[in-house]
Parts: structure tokens; C-alpha cells; sequence
């Protein structure tokens, strides 16, 4: 990925209404496109509306029941005056409060579950996009995350298709020649975040097209953004504070009363045979 | 913020050469504007260009010491085979891997450490391409930080001025007209990670301009990106995982120890005069 280019622009694809469940989003974005999607674009598709489509809709009543659902296993909590945020890993591996179910620009009395398969959801719009204009494009499918350290939120790729999600520098130089060992930017979250800047949250415009990146522009079999979550295994913040802390205790606790009552045991028989030798001198 | 634009653009300025430690930001950058900043553009400018302007150099050797005293303290640490990589909350209050100090894009034998108060900084180049241009102009001061959860890095703002660093959508409603309740896009972080779309690592192009976006411009009086950073009694993942679990170990340990301590001993105490009692008759 030598020769970045200097400039990109990002644009907002204006006309495309509220979507349906079984609404075609290829067709709702080609047409909304109006032939103006150039080689190596790139789309950037709020999951809100793929998830619309894919009809992946339940009654506000079941939020609860649904967050639990999405819930591989619950990282952190949070007490509020409103109830309990639950911070959650989800069956895609991403960790999200509420396990990414969301409730807002949503039908009233309706919450919207994540797409199943935000990866397959991107690639089977790359592909019918690229079939129907013939270009080369990419999709990213973002949701908005809070994160840990920092106060609100940033769009992030949830799905990836035909994009290249990282800029893998290891092994690579810098101007200076120094090896950047570590350094691999994600391109895909910064893609999402760029989206998010002319989308918005309230303007009802779910898609923004980057263009003029054409070199992070690939082939359909690209690693998806599931290669962005981080295995558990290799987190270290894969608990909250509060929990880690709680397990600790109990642990420790645990094996400090064991330890404790075997210490005290041979103290107390110890002293308890001094006090019996001591009341039979006396008595 | 209402109006959103529909598009906005990114680009790289061309021409700027190595920063030495004394150099002026603001001629260096206008200089390589060449007239070209228009009202309501944002400057992105790599921290690591502030930090060598600012003369914020120490030698490699000094390296450990210069984290060590960059931190607050530790959240994280980790080992590998090269040795430990320490996460740190520094004095910005920003948790990053070796507390922000940078040995990538840095003349051999020296290590950079962040801007001394990236805000200020970002002030007074603001507050100097303002005077120079005529136009009203934000700055965001970023750097490339890694994230929990997710593989990969994205750059960030660690200073702001003259820019809206969220988007506060508390209190507003959505498109159907349900309160956006938590809704606070940082806006900054996002143009800190558009501007990294084009300024890459080892191409030398420290500088990246958004134009189109100047509803995000405002005065220089704005906060600046430490009001991105999230108070740690506030933050549910202010410790690593392993680190809050041996605090919770440690004094889970003594808590039983204590308690078994006690009931062991009662334990003991009645065995002892049990044992002696048995003695006695025995004997």
C-alpha cells in the first residue's frame, strides 16, 4: 500500500429513505447513487440500516431479553439512576454496552438487534455493488462504540468488505528507517470514524462514500472486520475494574481463610492445652 | 450544529520538511499552505512535529527514566519476548502504551516525549495561523494510540483548539424523534482518524487539512482534548484485568486470613483442651 494518495473526499449519498425489512439495500444504494460511484470507493453504511433490512427488529418489551441473547459474557457493569448498563461481549466478539442493541432511530416500541453477519452482510453489498456498477468498491458496516479511557463515542467498523481493515506497517520503516515494529492502523475504524463525521446521528443520511483511497480497495476475500476484535485471551482489559477486582477477592479470600484457619488451628490447640494445663494446676 | 455539511475533503499539505527542535509551526505550516487554508479548515498536525518543535527530545538511553516520569501511574503491563510494555495513565491523563513516549519517526539514538500541554499547543498554533491567515482555522494535535478490545491503532486527539471536540447530542431527539440519551460523538477523535487516512506513518506528511466542515470551528476558547479524557474514578476499566485481580487476591487473602485465623483458632483452642482433657484421663 506504497503510493497514498494525498487527498480523499467523503460525501454523504443523499435520498435514501427509511428502510424495510426485505428492502434490497444494493438497489436502494446503487439507485441513490445515481451512477456516481467511481473505482475504489468506498462505502460506509451505518449497521442501523443493513440490520433494518435484514429485519433484525424486536419489541422494546424484549430489549432485555434480546441483550441477554446477544450476550456471550457480561465484562462490565454499571449502576445508573436509569437501571444497569451492561457492557457486554457479544456473539460477534465485539465488546459494546448493551451488547450493540439499540434503541434509538428505531420504530416507537422497537429496538434493532445487530446484523447476524456484519462481515457476510458487507460482502454480499461489495458484491452486488461491484456487479451492478462494475467498479471496484469497498464497504465498511459501522456502529458507533463507546470505549474505555476516553468520554463519547466513535464510529467503528462492525463489517468489511473488499477493504483492506488494517495497514499492516510491522516490519516496515519509518522516514528515519527505524523498524515500526508495532504499528498496524486500523484503517477500517478510522473509515468508519471519517463516515461518521458527514452522517451524523440525526440527519437520516446512513450512507457516506469515501473516495479517492482507491489503494485500500481489494479483493472480496480480504480478512472482514471480525479480524479487528481482539481474542479475549490477548486482552488485558478483558473484565471491568470492579469485577476483576470482586474475582480477585473471592479468590483470595478463599484461600486465605484455608491458610488462616490452619494457622489458627495449631495456635488455638497450642493455647487451648497451655489453658487446660493451667486450670489443672489450679484446681 | 445543525446544517451538516454533505461533504468534506482531506488532504496532506505538501512541503513540509524535518522539524528541529526552536522551529516556528505556524510559518512552517503556513508557509506550506501557500494561501491555501480557507475559513472553518482544520488542521490535523502530528504530536510527534510538536514535540520536536517544542524540543521535547531525550536520549534513547534515558528512555525508561523518561517513562517513568511521564507516568501517573501504571494500569496495565504486559511481557513479551523484547521485555515489558508498560500502560500508563501519563500526566495528561491519557492511558497509552509507554506513556506516549515515541521512538518511531525520530532521529537515531532519541526518543520523543508528547507536548507538554498539547491544548496550549494547539492554541497557540491556532491562535498563530489565525493571525497569519485572516480565517478562522481549528487545530487537532493527534497521536496513534492502541485501544482495548480491538486489534490495531487509531490516531486520536490529545489536543484541540478553536474545534468542537464532540458533538453533544444529549438531550436531542433522533430521527423518529426518541431522545439520543448518551449520544456524545468525539468529533475530534474522528477528524484526528480521518486526518491518519492520508498522513500514513512513513510518508513524511505530518500535516493533513479537512475543509468542508467548518460547523465544527469555533472559538479558541472551546475545551481542548483534555476534556475527551475520562475521570479514572469514572472509568470502569481503569486497571488491567490481571493487575485488579491481584489487588482483589492480595486483599481477599488477608480478609481470610484474618476471619480463618479467628475460627481456626477457635477450632484449636477447643481440640487443645479436648486433647489434654484425653491426656489427663489416659495418663
Amino acid at each position: 500500500m506504497s503510493g497514498v494518495p494525498r487527498a480523499f473526499g467523503v460525501r454523504v449519498l443523499e435520498g435514501i429513505g427509511e428502510i424495510r425489512p426485505g428492502d434490497d439495500l444494493v438497489d436502494v444504494i446503487a439507485t441513490a447513487a445515481r451512477g456516481s460511484l467511481a473505482e475504489g470507493d468506498i462505502l460506509v453504511v451505518t449497521s442501523k440500516v443493513v440490520s433494518k433490512a435484514e429485519g433484525r427488529i424486536v419489541h422494546a418489551s424484549d430489549r432485555e431479553r434480546a441483550i441477554t441473547e446477544e450476550t456471550v459474557r457480561v465484562v462490565a457493569t454499571r449502576s445508573h439512576p436509569d437501571g444497569v448498563t451492561r457492557i457486554v461481549e457479544n456473539r460477534l466478539g465485539m465488546v459494546a454496552a448493551a451488547a450493540g442493541v439499540d434503541a434509538s432511530n428505531t420504530d416507537e416500541g422497537t429496538v434493532l438487534l445487530l446484523p447476524v453477519d456484519p462481515d457476510a452482510s458487507a460482502r454480499a453489498l461489495a458484491a452486488g455493488l461491484r456487479a451492478r456498477t462494475g467498479r471496484a468498491l469497498g464497504v465498511i458496516i459501522s456502529d458507533t462504540l463507546g470505549r474505555p479511557w476516553r468520554e463519547g463515542q466513535t464510529d467503528v467498523a462492525i463489517g468489511a468488505a473488499g477493504v483492506h481493515v488494517f495497514d499492516d506497517l510491522r516490519g516496515t520503516v519509518d522516514a528515519a528507517g527505524k523498524p515500526l515494529a508495532v504499528t498496524m492502523p486500523c484503517l477500517a475504524d478510522e473509515l468508519a470514524a471519517a463516515g461518521d463525521l458527514v452522517k451524523g446521528k440525526a440527519t437520516g443520511c446512513p450512507v457516506a462514500v469515501v473516495s479517492g483511497l482507491p489503494h485500500l480497495v481489494g479483493g472480496l476475500d480480504l480478512p472482514g472486520a471480525r479480524s479487528i476484535v481482539r481474542p479475549r485471551d490477548r486482552d488485558l482489559f478483558r473484565m471491568g475494574t470492579d469485577e476483576a477486582i470482586a474475582l480477585g477477592t473471592a479468590a483470595g479470600r478463599s484461600a486465605g481463610y484455608s491458610a488462616g484457619r490452619a494457622a489458627g488451628f495449631t495456635e488455638g490447640f497450642t493455647a487451648g492445652i497451655g489453658a487446660a494445663e493451667h486450670e489443672r494446676v489450679r484446681s
